[in-house]
């Protein structure tokens, strides 16, 4: 599954019964929505006269939100492949004591995987909340309501690879590891939820 | 734009300077993915002898949830449509008189029907919203995660949604239409503000 498959298949593979694409991959997808919003309000705002002054702020904030995007699509991938090493490892043979061993080490590596590929998205849809600020502070006001849409998608986004965040992080047994991203995504959390709402109450304020 | 498109040819086609499409159209597709991360759930709970007690309400849930995921998909290309037809009413010449009543006339039913579609994509996460709830009742543990996924994408989707019923609810001379979407929106954004932060934290305390 990647971006290269119609939006039909996409939602047919969510809802089938195979494990994925699942909701990791939808949160990524959501923070690239959220980063193609922001470039279309940099896009058209971008050459307007009347937006002059914006011309460099939406050129900046275009570039960092297309790099953003293509970080987000290439996470909806990766968690679809840290998920298949996660089911990998459990599926390992546990016969002898080398096996176990073999095996706990095995799935102990990707459960750090599959905390980092969440986490990298949340970072992802953190950027994309800071820029959809951006965009609606100083974006064509004919289509500020799509830098609305853009902090939602992210703030969905993030909350939403939080999940699997702490689903992982409490089955690994590297204490600082655990300690560490625990800290992080909480702090993106908080962050978040202070930040989007603010946003979107801006966007209200200038429909 | 519809669903035979790539993700990677919706994405930049919101990304770039057309109009279309736009947030209308990201809101409908967060409300269709939440409908198949429900479904999703359901079909991964359902015929598992450990959850044989949930079998019927996880077949009623995964028939209602398939059902808003078409609705949702058929309103993101609506979307489109009734955006085109705003601009192209707009568009309309107002030379003389009888020029400047059609035009008039024309503007105000585009605007009623592109009030319409963003409600009727407000109604189909709010239905979402309530079968996040159920799938993370009832739904298997393994992927209840994604029961809180859902809920988000779909509560991400009501409030993308809203912005563009306000925007296009002020400018409606129709008073009573006006006050009649301003309500029923109002309404489904505090509904939906009290019930997704519940369901979350209901999927948190099942990881």
């Amino acid at each position: 599954m990647s971006e290269q498959h119609t939006i039909e298949e996409f939602l047919d593979g969510l809802a089938s019964q195979s494990p994925t694409p699942g909701g990791g991959s939808v949160a990524a997808l959501m923070g690239a929505l959220g980063a193609a919003l922001v470039s279309m309000v940099c896009n058209l705002t971008r050459g307007k006269e009347k937006y002059a002054n914006a011309e460099i702020e939406m050129t900046a904030v275009l570039t960092l939100a297309e790099a953003t995007r293509a970080d987000a699509m290439q996470l909806l991938t990766a968690d679809i492949a840290v998920f298949e090493q996660v089911m990998g490892a459990y599926g390992l043979p546990r016969e002898s004591d080398g096996d176990k061993n073999v095996r706990r080490v095995a799935i102990q590596s990707a459960l750090k995987a599959a905390t980092e590929v969440p986490l990298a998205c949340a970072r992802c849809c953190a950027r994309v909340i800071d820029l959809s600020e951006r965009a609606a502070s100083a974006g064509n006001l004919n289509v500020i309501s799509d830098a609305g849409v853009a902090v939602m998608a992210a703030f969905a986004g993030l909350k939403s690879a939080a999940l699997n965040v702490y689903t992982n992080v409490r089955l690994i047994t590297d204490a600082e590891f655990a300690r560490q991203a625990s800290h992080e995504i909480d702090a993106l959390v908080v962050d978040a939820e202070t930040k989007a709402p603010r946003i979107y109450a801006l966007v209200k304020s200038k429909l």
